[in-house]
């Protein structure tokens, strides 16, 4: 199960009433799928990074809520809906950045909280539909980034990427790399320049990994190559991903996203953001009120088993951080690509969306 | 012999007409220190970076000449000429691009030059004897960049620094770091961020051991976090150290440099490179003419002895990368700070040094 037919690889799957999921911490050295038996277990492999990308996230937690809630099927629907919420919050709380977790989780209760006399036995299977329906969506959404993004990847350019917004992010064509697949099927050649991105070298195990797959010209830099490669004149544009874009366009990613925006405005190089439409956060002003999840010092101080800094080393180690919108050429979205001003295009896009639902 | 009185590591020592070296690779796991027995030793020492930093190379290499001609003291004075000059120039290209290295070579074959008719082992003698001045010379240039430096210190204020341009890389207190230990020891409260320094981890490694062996507040980032935390306003300077400065001011520094230097930039903060004026070549007009060392692909695959990409993945690995003078604030010397523009004041400082020796 770990291929598609598209040569992508399948980032989770629910089958025959349970979820699997690639364990992408152990990439590129080991191909282990997990079946997921409790909430315990998927909120351990969210917070563990083992499923990781924020889309990756909604539909796992999705599929989680359902794993979550089969031992309580038979409850009434009151309790039932009680322990929703209980496993919704639970859920929630493996990783507080990620927008798409709370949404997606968000979309799950809605059936429930309008149920007035379902069996909760079918109000699960509900869950698990609509669950099946934001997959089936993630998946047409990585389309339409594609379907907009390629027209940015001309024949011959360097493209930077940091951290995986890759098909692992995701259940279909990644968000960052979403143009790239679609632009190397149509048979543009191009090369990509991935940041191994410290602490947990997601360009190096895990975009490195599926774009040498698909068979994508693909060279692991580290992240302070950036500049070099840059100055250099190699990149022509740099696409990232994001777990948030706030309502004036600030977008909260990956650690060293900010540098490599500021890199990038310093040698002239288009900087572009890949996101679902449901990674606008219109509720959050700006990147300024978003919680930055701080991780164990440990990813600092060591690489996996071994210990690189000394004992007792002090580290700072900040999951994210906020590439102000003016840095931001554009954001590549399902709907189409937004540019500045994002305080009014943002809201725009967010009220066509909304039509659209 | 690892530590000095004043509690800095001792990265090399002439002791008995033998040559011992801190094997800096192995920190801070091990503190193992080795004897170079033959100048393919002391190659590979430097090669392998065992010894590095420009200055501490410099000394390295001088001493290493001298063990290197051990064997041929009892030849003829041309025949004694010619086997140094192929040493010399054997020596010379463990690391291309560090001008110290040469400059401290070159300095030894000068004795033997001017000889008329002293005995050869008369002459291996004074090679002995100018690899000490260098080495004394040297110690004393950290103390000259401290005292300079050392006014660009304040209290509060937080330091970045990338790579180990620190008393490892010297035989001294260091270049980066000459300031920050003579601010500390007048008692002067300031947090340093050491940057990791992929990929050999120079800041996590050397960096951070030997500023938090000296008790001074050092806390340790990855190399892409310096950009979120300039934008948190906890970085009021950066001070790095140089493998060479060109005439017009260029820094050739560590691959990252560049990087760091842009952020700083961006975020109005100082950016300050100290090194002693050897480091300074004025036969090289820019930057864009030096050559730059191109590693193996497998230090960027791979973190220490753990694979981090798939294998066959194409990476690039330049040591080095260079600041263009217009993103430098100072060169902090040991003869004073030398502000732009460089090209004038750089030739300044030549005169002024050669009129001094």
């Amino acid at each position: 199960m770990t291929t598609t037919s598209s040569g992508l690889p399948l980032t989770l799957e629910w089958r025959d009433g349970d979820l699997y999921l690639l364990d992408q911490t152990r990439l590129p050295s080991e191909i282990r799928i997990e079946r997921q038996d409790s909430a315990a277990q998927v909120w351990q492999s969210i917070q563990q990074l083992k499923v990781r990308g924020a889309p990756a996230i909604g539909v796992a937690a999705a599929y989680g809520l359902c794993v979550a809630m089969q031992p309580h099927r038979a409850l009434p629907l009151t309790a039932f809906r009680d322990e929703l919420r209980r496993q919704a919050r639970y859920l929630e709380s493996a990783r507080p950045t990620a927008v798409n977790l709370a949404w997606a989780l968000h979309r799950l209760l809605q059936p429930a909280a309008c149920a007035q006399s379902a069996d909760t036995a079918t109000l699960h299977a509900s869950l698990i539909a609509e669950a099946q329906r934001i997959h089936a969506e993630d998946t047409a959404i990585c389309d339409g980034i594609a379907t907009h993004g390629v027209t940015l990847i001309q024949p011959g350019m360097g493209v930077l990427t940091h951290c995986n917004a890759g098909a692992l992010a995701t259940t279909g064509l990644g968000t960052a790399t979403a143009p790239l697949y679609l632009a190397h099927r149509r048979g543009t050649s191009f090369r990509v320049y991935a940041d191994e991105t410290r602490p947990l070298l997601q360009g190096a195990r895990l975009t490195s990994w599926e774009l040498q797959r698909a068979g994508i010209d693909v060279t692991l830099i580290t992240d302070n190559m950036a500049a070099s490669v840059m100055a250099q004149g190699l990149v022509d544009i740099v696409i990232v991903g994001t777990d948030r874009v706030t309502a004036n366009g600030d977008v909260v990613n990956k650690i060293g996203t900010l540098g490599v925006a500021i890199l990038a405005k310093h040698f002239g190089v288009p900087f572009y953001v890949a996101c679902p439409s449901s990674t606008i956060d219109t509720a959050t002003p700006t990147g300024a009120q978003v919680h930055i999840e701080q991780r164990a010092a440990d990813e600092v101080t060591s690489f996996g088993a071994s210990r690189t800094a000394p004992p007792g080393m002090a580290a700072h180690n900040p999951a994210f951080d906020v590439t102000p919108h003016a840095l931001v050429s554009g954001l590549i979205t399902e709907h189409g690509i937004v540019h500045a001003p994002f305080d009014t295009s943002l809201a725009r896009l967010a009220s066509a969306t909304q039509r659209l639902s």
